[in-house]
């Protein structure tokens, strides 16, 4: 036992965790002034900034904008530090492997370093990172999730089943955690198609009685088939009444009409958001019209992608975001995600002072400029999901070349059931009027694209594959 | 909030369960008397049994046998109570779908409902099963391997790589908890192969540092095999020095000398025991000579396979447990786990009072029984290692058939390397005077057993194949 440093419990004081967020925070900050957050905005804000000041990685991309731990006094000063990205956290673990100085507690005696929980990012948009958190910063994120469930609805008579993978990955540990430890909901960590077969998450969904699907709308679309195939009908062998996913601009009814929802007995669907270094920041709940940012926990600016600077309500920028919880291990404050939203104007009927979210729109790294208008491959699923159009399977892959005139040039492949009768040239004529530019359609047969996408494989498909010089 | 179940924290008080099951619990039980230890068994033995006579299944089982609640007073009493097996578990899941009635409470309010964390077994020896627990019995059997692991060593300055597999089954997810909450270590969950491939988990050894290696040795022998293929020098390129699993009979030298041990810079191995229903109940610490059992959390008997009766020390039988612990969701009371082990004669050099096991000698359920012998195809396994002939790979698998003579007759699969010079029949001769009784011996090719364990697919190989009419 020379061992000074504390264990998880030791470290966290989970009466402190359920008083400084509670589950019931809709009653709580229904009847909450606007000071009175930002109150408590402040405080928690200040909290990580003097941990954050703790990490050679805070000193120094600070200390290149010339600033001291002294100059930020609350969240008025935000707008002075410096943003930064993967990109920064990746070239900080390539100067300090394995895990990089964000997270390097520096001046801090053996009793107060937090054990630290580690994953990595998925690696979809490149090489894993590697996440850490402290006991404090994983269980405000799980406790984030979980409230949210418990607001949609989620109790102790669902059944909630997840796909979210596991492994060294975050994303399956981090909801088994939120529902385990803040619902009283019965939970299913199946995991991928890898770790649970397709065949059996459907039988499991059927013998368990499960009533909640949670993970990324693709798969789960897939399951349904699956679940057909295998004479499962929905409604009747399966229980379904919520699903909780990430959809974007993904029009969700035939997805909630897959697992059974009709007018009577309807499927209910909500949206949310975050990332694996920041945990969940925003979802949809009953009356939230859009995703709800957490504001007791995070704060975000929506900021144009090219200039950096603050946009309007409504107009479309990089979400850039500062987490107010995270003060025991691996601070984010100003990280930008490069995934794109917009802030709805107005006010939620729920009587909540949060603000919310649009779907997400697409990463502004994955965009694309034609002739001067940005494109986001992400948003053709969107438009065809809303078309309505029972030939489309849904699948789609965006490719870009280089054009033969010198600039660039965006050609769409398109899943369809009937290639030999149809027109792809309707479709280029469909995208031209709503994007305002033109983009080639090629139609191919259901699963052509799928060696592209990976949708298979992948939590999150590819979109787009670029081909340029 | 109309659901007045509480979540984990609500229910969990960790403040008590740090104070009840101390980290440090070397130096607690050192200096604590027989009489002291068995007052706190007798109490937490009797807060299991009031839980356990709220639910269906033990209130079934002991009214067939006659027993009140009031006629269990003391572990003494322990003895006149029924054993049960996982026949009786799966026959109550047939009953009660999906869930079973063993851990379903009644007569309880809903404010002491517990919630409830769910998995599977990994069916290895059949149809998946049920495990449910409470945040009181998850926590307690998750420290229990936590301070094990402390007690071998492991600190801040480790690493731990787990290839224990997520999904639904437990595994997983019950070291992952371990290790984070009750070790100061970081932790890598990669998994079985199939959710981090074995290249990529030899090189996330390589490039994070890994320490400590956990899981079952069949799959961490065969990383010791990839990571040499690509080339990765273990003390050079790979830090292990220690491996914790579940050895049994196994020689350990080959494992530990394939991840580099040497005289000067030995890899220590420590095998552990437990089973999904119970968690961890033995393992090696220093000085335990042998598996030393959790005294304070279990309680052990070993009964002779026949007839149920206590064999005496050094004599070896089925392993019943009763988890003293387990006072919140699915109780344990006399538990036959099927796993045949001896108690060692004696007291442990370390001066814990704890009874201690002989390593895993096979599974009474698999014991083939000829010409009147008990053979335990397990144990071929720890034969053939303890040859030391670098001709064979370890592997091999036994297959029973009927022979025409009327009786049973069991042929025995070996890997060797240099299959056709090479005689079976002595090795025939080995097993008759190593066992008694003669078994047939065929020598196969390398890789050549594989379909029939499966190895590369489960966590526990199959070691027999019943071709019996």
């Amino acid at each position: 036992m020379s061992d000074r440093r504390p264990t998880y419990y030791e470290y966290l004081d989970t009466k402190r965790l359920l008083a400084e967020y509670p589950l019931d925070f809709v009653g709580r900050y229904r009847v909450m002034s606007g000071e009175e957050l930002r109150a408590i905005q402040n405080e928690r804000f200040l909290r990580c900034v003097d941990t954050a000041w703790r990490t050679p990685f805070y000193r120094r991309i600070w200390g290149a904008a010339g600033i001291e731990r002294r100059d930020i006094r609350s969240l008025d000063d935000l707008p002075s530090l410096p943003t930064y990205d993967k990109n920064d956290l990746m070239a900080s673990v390539e100067r300090h492997p394995p895990f990089g100085d964000y997270s390097t507690l520096v001046d801090t005696p053996p009793e107060h370093i937090p054990p630290v929980v580690l994953h990595t990012t998925s690696g979809t948009t490149g090489r894993p990172q590697p996440l850490l958190f402290g006991p404090w910063s994983r269980e405000v994120q799980n406790l984030l999730v979980g409230r949210m469930y418990q607001a949609q609805g989620v109790d102790h008579t669902d059944i909630v089943h997840s796909v979210y993978g596991h492994g060294l990955v975050n994303g399956g540990h981090y909801l088994r955690e939120a529902v385990t430890k803040f619902t009283t909901a019965l939970f299913l960590s199946a995991g991928t198609g890898n770790e649970t077969r397709s065949e059996r998450q459907v039988e499991v969904m059927h013998e368990f009685g499960v009533t909640t699907l949670i993970g990324f709308s693709d798969y789960l679309r897939k399951l349904a088939q699956t679940a057909s195939e295998k004479g499962l009908v929905a409604g009747r062998d399966l229980a379904v009444r919520r699903i909780i996913a990430h959809f974007g601009a993904e029009d969700r009814r035939p997805i909630a009409e897959a697992w059974g929802s009709t007018p009577e007995a309807p499927v209910e669907t909500y949206d949310w958001y975050g990332v694996g270094d920041t945990g969940c920041i925003a979802g949809e709940i009953p009356g939230s019209d859009g995703m709800m940012i957490w504001e007791d926990a995070h704060h975000v600016e929506i900021l144009d992608i090219e200039t950096a600077l603050p946009v309007a309500a409504g107009d479309r920028g990089d979400l850039v975001v500062t987490c107010l919880f995270k003060d025991d291990c691996y601070p984010i404050i100003r990280f930008n995600t490069h995934d794109v939203f917009a802030m709805r104007p107005g006010t939620a009927s729920n009587g909540l002072p949060f603000r919310r979210l649009s779907g997400f729109l697409g990463r502004s790294d994955n965009m694309v400029k034609l002739k001067g208008i940005n494109v986001f491959p992400h948003a053709f699923g969107g438009i065809l999901d809303g078309l309505g159009d029972p030939d489309l399977t849904g699948e789609f892959v965006c490719v870009l070349t280089n054009s033969s005139s010198g600039g660039e040039s965006l050609e769409v492949q398109v899943e369809h059931r009937t290639v030999a009768l149809a027109d792809a040239s309707a479709y280029e004529a469909m995208f031209a009027q709503r994007l305002g530019v033109r983009v080639g359609v090629t139609l191919v047969e259901p699963g052509a694209t799928s060696p592209l996408t990976e949708v298979e494989r992948r939590q999150k498909p590819v979109r787009l594959i670029d081909r340029r010089g």
